[in-house]
Formats: structure tokens, C-alpha cells, sequence
């Protein structure tokens, strides 16, 4: 079976192992802090597939941002990364094949070989970390969309009537009311509007400090403020499912990401397969946590390479 | 070049003719009212088969409804259609291959292969009519998801507040604000929200009574009360068409049914370009009318039939 170096670029750290086409991990996991320029992250990563050369048939990588249609670049500046970061050709690292794709196309291919999403025919997979992020894979193929740009999840509207405008500059988009961030919006918004913040442990709080930690928290201890909230954002994340099963009618939808552990998956099926128009979908949370993006670049690098 | 026998069993007829793989069609389109029951209507059909049986290769049928993954059946009931029209096994018809796909699939590879969409990468199609249905083809194949029901973009929601009930029974589905109903919804909120229905020509019709011809036609006679609705309207298919446009990534959006002759499409696209995360999204008016269904039928047995 052929193998593949996955490396996972991430904001802090490059994280890289060899994987196999079933997404099998072959090789002990290593990670190296990522430089602070762009010249410097295209030498460690050069140096990183030199030290594997011989024992691979590709190279993927995993990383934030969008990526072109070639699969060869990271068009988009992400504020984790240099300057430069954009410029870089990733192709001309080696004569082996490389594959770059965004991190979240990557989650969903680990998922969908290896993961959570193993064996069903089309896995919708949502990240809900800071923001929400997505991909789409149905009968193996990642589906990219027409500049490789598809699955921008987080920016679906759910209000039409520009109600709370979203980091992003623009009104109601999905993850200004169901992220992490979403969250912590939900907790203002709330404050000012439900009475029991009048009565809940954070009433002396400013609405707007009032943390994602905070809220969880809160729900474990019982208060009434923070589980209305809490609900809140269960809410306006699920109307953004039902609205993705819809469109998508998925046989599996994995939840990825940081905010994915105070989800409870079961309860959200339940209510999915009640709303949605087509009822047969399992919610699951994913399971390649931060190997990931690692595994996703190395099981896509070995799909492209082999076509 | 290999020919299909296209079929649109509509509510009222059928609809049918000889295509090529390009969508070209090669004979006369002939017509027959569609019969009451669902026997009549399978010999109805087996008859048409027979008719044009030494000019084809394969046989593709349009129809309203969800279509099984098989693309054999039509599973859900449609009001138009007979009781147990979801019995049939229409590949039983002939022994050539048959291949049935839902009306709104047939007509987004109608306006792919040789209409509006021609030439593009990923091809969005929305049908804004009574109601509002889509399809979506990206490299020259359709995604339909895990059980052939994707693409149920009327249900979208653009609204997370349980505000206005839906026909379908749920709450705040795109095409109840932005399809032709959802037009007459808007005017019937409209009459108790907007000052300018006081001075309207339709100041003294019960506001449920305003139809979509009313505002329409009030429209070109400069009416403020019915350029206010319309405008809502149009703002309401605007943020579906966003959101459809971030998840899709598409290089062309296709706009049919009854209600696009009064969409301004180049306005649409400048909007839809400015809003959307990525932009370069062509927003074009179907080219195909009537015929989409049974060219789109034709085209797509023609390509299930070569793999």
C-alpha cells in the first residue's frame, strides 16, 4: 500500500507522521514549532520531507486558509501564519506529489477514512472551534466546489435581517451565533434580555465579559442564566444543521473542534432527523482530534496521486 | 453520438423527445395529457418507450418528487401526481436502460450541458416558482447526496426565530419568504408593517388577498407599497443565494422557474459578489424553459448509461 508524509502547518506547531491510504498512522507522530517567516517554514518543511524521502510515495499538507484550485497553494493570508505565506509554490518542495489542502477539507477526509465517518457515502463534516468551518466528502471525493473555496459553512446566514454583525464584517453569519464566539454572543445578547441574569452567579458581570468558560461552567453549576444561554446556542447551531442536512442529505455528519465536547451529539440527531426533510442521518463527534489535519493531507495527497 | 428518449411527466402532461449527449434534440417534441391513475400512466409510458425504441439507447424520466439513489423510483407522493405513482418501478418499462431523476436535478443538467450554464465548473440551479427547489452539478456530475434528496434548498433557513410557518409545516424555510408564495407573504406582512400600504393601490384588499401578480404589476406602475414588498422579496432570495453561494463555491448560478422573469439577474450577481466570501459567481436566467426536464432527463441516462 502506498504512504504518505501528512504535515498539518499550524499556527504554533508543524505536526507530521506517515500515513497510509486507509489513514493508518505508520509512523511515531513528530512536531517541530513553525518558523516566523515564510522563507523559513519553506526550508523546515523542504527538510522535513527530505528526512522522508525514501520511505514515501507523497506529500500532503494541511493548512488554514484557502487553497487554490491546483491544490498547490494557500491563497488567503490567515493571521496565524507570515507574510510571504501566500507566495509560496508548495509544489517545488520535492519531485514527489504534493497535495496541499485547507485543514478543515483535511478533518473531514481523516474522518471520512478513518474516523468517525468511516463507511458512510456522504460525511458532512462541521468544525466548531473559535469560528465554524466544514467540508464535504461524498463517494470519496472531496467536493471543492468551482475555485476550491466550497464549504465556507460559517458564513450561512441565519437571520435575514442583519440582526448582529460577525468579525467578519458581514451580518448574521452562522458562526457569530454558534461558535465559541457565538457563544460568548449569545451570553451578551442574554444578559441584557433574559431576567435570570439578574439572579445568575456572572449578574455582576459585564455582559460583554462574560466567557465561553464562563457559560459551560455555569451549566454544570445549574444556573438558570447560563442554561438558557447555553440552549440559546444549541438552538442557532442546530437551525444551521437542519439547514446543511437539507442541502447536503448526508448519510453522516462528524462535529469537529473545540466546542464540540459540550455538544451533545444524540440529542442533536434526534432533532435533526425530526426537522430535516430526509430523516436517516447519524451525528457523530470526530475522532482523529489533532492528528487530523495530518492524517486528512497524507490520505488526499495519495487519492490525488494515484488519479 | 448516442441518443435518449427524454420524458417530463409533469401534472398535467408529458412532455417528450429525442437528445443527444450534448442536449441537443434531435426529433419533433411531442405531447400527451398526463392520465389520472398510476397504472394508466405506466402504460402511457411503456407506449412512448415503444414508440421511439429502435432510435435510442437509453431512456430518461422527469419527474417531481424524491427519487431513489437507485434512480428507479419516485418515492415521496407528489399532490400532482396519482396515488401509488411511488409503486412504480419504472426500470421495468423497457429493457433499455432507464434512468428517472427528479424535475429540479433534470433541469440543472438541462441548463449544465447545453444552457445557461454551459461551460462552467460547478453549476448551482434554483428554481424560484410556487415554491423553490435547486440541483447542483460540479465536473460534469450531479450531487445528490446519500439518498438522492440533496439540494432541498427550500428549506434553507434563513431565519432562526420560529417567525413565519412554512406550508411544509416548519418555520422560516427560504421559500416561504422568496419564492412566489413567499412573495405574497411578504406583501401580506408588508400590508401591516409598511406605512406605504396606507397610500397603495391595494389599500382596500384584505392583505392575504395581495397576489404576486398584484405586486408585480404594482410594481411597474411605480406603487411604493408594492417596491417595498418587492425589494423585501428580493432581499430575502439574496440571502439564500448568498449562503447557497459560500457553500457551494459555484462559478454559475442559474435561475429558473415562473417567478425569474422578474429578477434583475445582473444586479443579483454584483450583490452576490460584494457578499459572498469568495466572488466570482456568474448569476445567469435558464436558457432551456419547458424543455429542461426532458433534456436534462435524456442527458443524464446518456451519462449513467456510458459508466
Amino acid at each position: 500500500m502506498k504512504k504518505a508524509l501528512g504535515i498539518d502547518i499550524g499556527g504554533t506547531k508543524i505536526l507530521y507522521g506517515i500515513v497510509n491510504e486507509k489513514g493508518e498512522i505508520l509512523s511515531e507522530l513528530k512536531k517541530t514549532p513553525t518558523p516566523k517567516t515564510a522563507d523559513e517554514i519553506y526550508s523546515t518543511l523542504k527538510k522535513i520531507i527530505e528526512e522522508n524521502y525514501n520511505d514515501i510515495d507523497a506529500v500532503g499538507l494541511s493548512s488554514a486558509g484557502a487553497v487554490n484550485l491546483e491544490n498547490t497553494r494557500v491563497l488567503s493570508s490567515t493571521p496565524n501564519l507570515p507574510d510571504g505565506y501566500n507566495q509560496i509554490d508548495f509544489s517545488t518542495l520535492s519531485d514527489k506529489k504534493i497535495y496541499v489542502e485547507n485543514d478543515a477539507n483535511c478533518a473531514c477526509a481523516a474522518e471520512y477514512q478513518n474516523g468517525a465517518g468511516k463507511g458512510f457515502r456522504t460525511v458532512l463534516m462541521i468544525t466548531i472551534g473559535t469560528g465554524i468551518g466544514g467540508g464535504m466528502i461524498s463517494e470519496g471525493k472531496l467536493f471543492r466546489g468551482s475555485t476550491g473555496n466550497a464549504l465556507e459553512v460559517g458564513s450561512l446566514k441565519i437571520f435575514a435581517d442583519k440582526r448582529q454583525k460577525c468579525t467578519c464584517g458581514r451580518y448574521d453569519c452562522w458562526e457569530s451565533y454558534a461558535s465559541g464566539t457565538g457563544l460568548k454572543n449569545c451570553a451578551k445578547t442574554g444578559a441584557q434580555t433574559y431576567p435570570e441574569f439578574k439572579t445568575s452567579i456572572y449578574k455582576d458581570k459585564l455582559p460583554q465579559d462574560i466567557t465561553t468558560y464562563d457559560i459551560t461552567d455555569g451549566v454544570e453549576k445549574n444556573d438558570d442564566f447560563c442554561v438558557k444561554v447555553f440552549n440559546q446556542w444549541i438552538d442557532y447551531m442546530f437551525v444551521g444543521l437542519v439547514s446543511l442536512t437539507d442541502i447536503f442529505n448526508p448519510d453522516c455528519i462528524v462535529i469537529s473542534g473545540g466546542m464540540c465536547s459540550f455538544i451533545d451529539v444524540e440529542d442533536l440527531e434526534k432533532r435533526i432527523n425530526e426537522e430535516s426533510v430526509v430523516s436517516n442521518t447519524k451525528v457523530k463527534t470526530a475522532l482523529t482530534g489533532n492528528n487530523a489535519g495530518m492524517i486528512g493531507a497524507g490520505v488526499l495527497a495519495l487519492s490525488a496521486s494515484s488519479r
